[in-house]
């Protein structure tokens, strides 16, 4: 086997970059949210889905509690309920302390971790880096969701692909 | 520095599990387009957004030219229009023969490729796996825009988290 060094031995993505990665999705969901009218937030729904508030809290309980779950081991038990958010203010803060959080934790993620099995929220099985792109293809999806929201409130959703 | 194989060092992802993860993704993709009854394929939409076919058709266009690019740096311009595709049949065999040229590139694309700097599709500049990740990125996209058209229409879509 060629032998090298860990920090040059060629890979997909670094750490580093994942971080962007995810960082970048965040901010193009923030500002879906930001996008969407205070009532419409909170009411408007299609086919019976969630309406987009529903779905941000489901993402809050996911992104924060992720990073600090890879950096800890402790994991919160999901918590999508989270009544006290009841405006739109209030989720737009509670975003930003999340990403404050996932900022602070991503240090402390060992590159080890992304491979080791874990058992995310007490329940997943997964990997380290099964478990993060599984939260990160969820926010996408259900942002998308809340696209489809806009673009039947008449109103123009970010652009997709603005990640920064 | 630590002195290491580059076989066991640690890393993110690796190349055969991002395979899985963007195969898996494919999996609920193609059950998605499976679930749209032929006429709504075609022609619902809402909010003025593109029929799902549209949206197919702008996936089958970036899937597997990808791995072709990443494989061998000859990509194609964009092709989204597609006219040929135009029952739910030619769709499905159209992502099929896809998948199969995605799995078949796959081998040939090297570790390095996916941090080297390239111009995807003759116009867009990345890394090969900020363009691998975007591609994967667009599909949840717009097949999560799917699974509202599905719901508007009363269907219930695939399962997310069902990637096997």
């Amino acid at each position: 086997m060629e032998t090298t060094t860990s920090t040059s031995a060629a890979q997909i993505i670094d750490k580093s970059q994942l971080l962007t990665h995810w960082l970048g999705h965040r901010k193009v969901t923030r500002r879906t949210l930001e996008a969407f009218p205070e009532k419409e937030l909170f009411e408007f729904s299609i086919g019976g889905m969630r309406t987009f508030a529903q779905l941000m809290k489901e993402m809050l309980s996911m992104g924060a509690p992720t990073a600090i779950g890879l950096a800890t081991d402790k994991w919160e038990a999901l918590d999508e309920e989270k009544p006290e958010l009841t405006t739109k203010a209030d989720l737009l803060a509670s975003w930003d302390k999340s990403t404050d959080l996932i900022e602070k934790y991503w240090d402390q993620i060992t590159l080890e971790k992304f491979q080791e099995k874990i058992v995310a929220f007490g329940q997943y099985e997964g990997t380290g880096y099964s478990t993060l792109f599984y939260i990160i293809d969820n926010e996408i999806h259900h942002r998308a969701q809340g696209f489809v929201y806009l673009r039947a409130l008449g109103i123009t959703p970010p652009n997709f692909w603005e990640q920064y």
